[in-house]
C-alpha cells in the first residue's frame, strides 16, 4: 500500500472536528446544542440575491474568466470606492472564497521554507494554507489583557530573519474580534517597508465594525502599493458563505500577473456564486445597518453576560462576530468535550471552539475558548446561562 | 519591492493565453474566429438543472460539509452504480472542480520532490498542479502513429526511480481523445502494484465515448483499492464547467482521511454548484445519447475533413472531444499566431492550441495542434476549409 505524503501528515486537522461526534451524540439524546463554535451566521442572504438568482437562466453554465466575470470585477471597484479604496478591475482577482485567495497569495509570494509572521491567536486554517505552500508560520503573541491589540512592533522586529517574507493579519480579527487602528497598521507598514516584506490582510469582516469604528484597509496605507495584498470574501458580508467567492487584491502588478497563472490552472471561480455576488452589489445600506445593529445587540448580550460569570474574562470586541474568553478551567479541549458529552442544563448545552487550535502551540489557549455570536439573542442568553451553570460544576474548574 | 516566489516563476503560463490578444485583434478587424482552442462546449446544460435552479430559494447560502452535501454524495453513488462502479458516499469527496481534486490528490499522496509519470501529450494544467505541490512530472511519450495508445509498459518501468510515487492518466484523454482499453489499464495496474505507486485517473470525459466504446474506470481494476484515485467533474458531463464541481474518489481510507484535512482548510465546495449537480443527477439518458450523437457527427466532420488536407495526419479518437493533428508546418506556435494575426479566408480564421503546450518539452508538439470539436457542424466544416486554404499559403509550410 503506497504511503501518503508527509505534507498530508503535517496538515492540521480542524480543531473543532473532533468535537463533532460528541455534538451529534448530544443531539441524539434529545439535547439542545447551541452552536457558538462556527462562523456560519444565521443572517439571511440579501433579498436582491435570492430574487435575482431565481431569474437567472444560464443556457450553458460556462467557465468565467480565470480572474472573474468582468462585470463583477468592475462592480467591485464601485463597492471598494464606497469604502474609500481606489482600485481598477485589473487589481482585483476573483477567487473561490477567501481561502483560495490566501493559497494563491502564499504560493505567489512565499517559497517553501519561507517564514510568515502572524499575530496569534489566529484563524486556524492559516496553518493549513501554510502547510500547502510549505511556508513556516512564525507566531507573535497578542494578549487578552490588551483585548488582543497589535503586539509591540519590537516583537515583530525580533522575529524577522532572512527567511521572513511577509506578515499576515486578520482585520477585524477572527478569532479575537479586534479591530486594528490606523496607527497600528502604520506601524506594520513601516516594518514591512523597512524589511522589504509583503503585508497580507484578511479583511473579510470589514462590514462588521461596531461602536462607530471604521476599519482601515492596508490598501490605503501610503507607499505600500508593492507590498500590500488584501484578501476578501463575500461569505460573511452577504451571509453567503456557500457561494465560495472571494478576491485577492493588490496593486503589485508582478504579484497579480503571477497569481494569474495559478488562477488559470484551476480555470475559473464558480459562475453561480459570481452571479450571486454580482447581484449582491445592489444590497441596500439598510441591510448592513440592520445586520450591524443585530450583531451589536448579540455581542453585548454575550460579552456582557460572560463577564458576569465568576472567573470569566472577555474583552469586548469592536469587529467581526467572535470573541475569545478566558474561563476558570484547566483545559479548554477537555472542557468543550465535557460540555457536549456530560453536561446539560435544562436539557441544553453549548458547543464552543477550544482556543488551543488558534495558537501555534496549544498552551496559551488552554484556558480560552472562542465563541461566535452568530445565533439569535434568545439563544445567546440561554448559552450564557448554560455556561454559568456548567462552570459551577465542571470537575476541572479552577475557582 | 519584495520578490515573488520561485514557485510563481516556475508556474507555467497557459499556452493559449499568449494567443488571446491576437484573437481579439482579429475580431476587432471584423474577422470571424472559430474557437477550436478550448474545451468549453456549446452544448446546453440539461433542462432539469435550469428549471430546478430557478426554483431554488436559499434563505441563507450556507457552507456545505467540507466533503460535500450528503444528499449529493449519496446521489453520486447511484450515478456510479449505473456505470458499474460500486462506491459508498464515504469514498467520494466533492471538490471545487476536477482541478481541486487533482491538487488534493497530489498534495495528499506526493511530497515535494516526488515524481509522477504521465503519458504525454497531456492536459497542460497537470504541470501547474505539479508546481503547486512541488512534484516533478516525468513524461512518457505516446505516439500519433498508434493514435496515442498507452506507451509500452517497459517505457514506464524504465522511468521508475525511488522518487516515483504515482502514475497519472486521463481517460478518455484530453488532448488526444484516446480511450484506454481494459488491457492497457491492467498493465498499469500491474506496474503500480509491483512498485507500490498510486494510480490516478482523470475520468471527466467518461460520457464522451464513441463507436460503442465503454470506458473502463481504474476503480474497477481488481486489487487496486489502495492505489487507485479517480478524478471526476460535472463540467463536461452536463456542460456546466462554471459550476466548479468535481470529485476525488478513492477506497483508500488513509488517503480520504488525509485529503479531508485539505478540504476542511478551504471550508466547502460551492453550494450553488452542488445543488445544480444534485439536480443534474436526474438528467435523462436521452440527453447523453443526443450529446454523443452530436459529438460523433462533429468528430467525423472535423477528423475526416482534416485527413483530406494534404500532409495532415489526425487519428480518429474514440472519446472526449479533442484531437491532436499533425500539420505540414514548421512551428505550431508560429502557425497558430499567424492564423490569427495574418491569415483570413472569406474573412474567417481558426484559433487552435499549439500542441507544444501539451508536452513536457515543446519539441514533439512543433508540428501538432490540438483541436476541440466543441462547435456546431457548420462551423466545423468552415474551419476545415479555412485550415485547408491556410496550409496552401502559410510561409512555413513544409510541403
Amino acid at each position: 500500500m503506497p504511503h501518503i505524503s508527509s505534507k498530508a501528515v503535517a496538515m492540521p486537522a480542524s480543531p473543532i472536528r473532533k468535537l463533532v461526534p460528541f455534538a451529534e451524540a448530544a443531539k441524539k439524546k434529545g439535547r439542545k446544542v447551541y452552536h457558538l463554535n462556527i462562523g456560519q451566521p444565521d443572517i439571511e442572504t440579501p433579498e436582491v440575491v435570492r430574487n435575482k438568482m431565481k431569474e437567472l437562466d444560464l443556457k450553458v453554465v460556462e467557465y468565467s474568466n480565470s480572474d472573474g466575470i468582468a462585470a463583477y470585477r468592475q462592480g467591485l471597484t464601485k463597492y471598494y470606492a464606497s469604502k474609500s479604496i481606489d482600485l481598477t478591475p485589473e487589481q482585483i482577482m476573483v477567487t473561490t472564497g477567501g481561502s483560495e485567495a490566501l493559497v494563491f497569495a502564499f504560493m505567489t509570494c512565499f517559497n517553501p521554507g519561507d517564514e510568515v509572521i502572524i499575530p496569534e491567536p489566529f484563524y486556524a486554517n492559516y496553518n493549513g494554507f501554510a502547510v500547502m505552500a510549505g511556508v513556516t508560520v512564525v507566531p507573535v503573541m497578542s494578549s487578552i489583557d490588551t483585548g488582543f491589540a497589535l503586539p509591540p512592533i519590537d516583537a515583530f522586529e525580533q522575529l524577522i530573519t532572512p527567511k521572513t517574507k511577509g506578515i499576515l493579519i486578520c482585520n477585524p480579527g477572527n478569532p479575537t474580534g479586534y479591530l486594528y487602528s490606523k496607527a497600528e497598521l502604520e506601524q506594520l507598514r513601516d516594518v514591512v517597508k523597512k524589511h522589504d516584506l509583503f503585508l497580507m490582510a484578511d479583511e473579510v469582516y470589514r462590514e462588521f465594525a461596531y461602536d462607530g469604528a471604521v476599519p482601515s484597509s492596508i490598501l490605503n496605507l501610503e507607499g505600500l502599493d508593492d507590498n500590500a495584498i488584501m484578501i476578501d470574501s463575500v461569505s460573511k458580508r452577504y451571509s453567503m458563505c456557500g457561494a465560495r467567492i472571494g478576491a485577492m487584491i493588490t496593486r503589485n502588478k508582478e504579484v497579480m500577473a503571477s497569481a494569474m497563472k495559478f488562477a488559470q490552472a484551476r480555470l475559473s471561480p464558480p459562475t453561480f456564486g459570481q452571479m450571486a455576488s454580482l447581484y449582491a452589489l445592489e444590497t441596500p445600506q439598510s441591510y448592513f445597518d440592520g445586520v450591524v445593529d443585530e450583531y451589536v445587540e448579540r455581542r453585548n448580550i454575550l460579552i456582557d453576560g460572560l463577564n458576569t460569570i465568576p472567573g470569566v474574562i472577555c474583552p469586548k470586541p469592536k469587529g467581526a462576530f467572535y470573541c475569545i474568553a478566558e474561563l476558570p478551567i484547566d483545559d479548554s479541549d477537555v472542557f468543550c468535550q465535557w460540555m457536549l458529552e456530560t453536561f446539560e442544563y435544562n436539557n441544553q448545552t453549548v458547543m464552543m471552539a477550544p482556543a488551543t487550535g488558534f495558537y501555534s502551540k496549544p498552551e496559551p489557549g488552554r484556558k480560552q475558548v472562542r465563541l461566535a455570536y452568530v445565533l439569535n439573542k434568545e439563544a445567546l442568553n440561554a448559552s450564557v446561562e448554560v455556561l454559568r451553570e456548567a462552570l459551577k460544576v465542571y470537575p476541572g474548574k479552577t475557582i
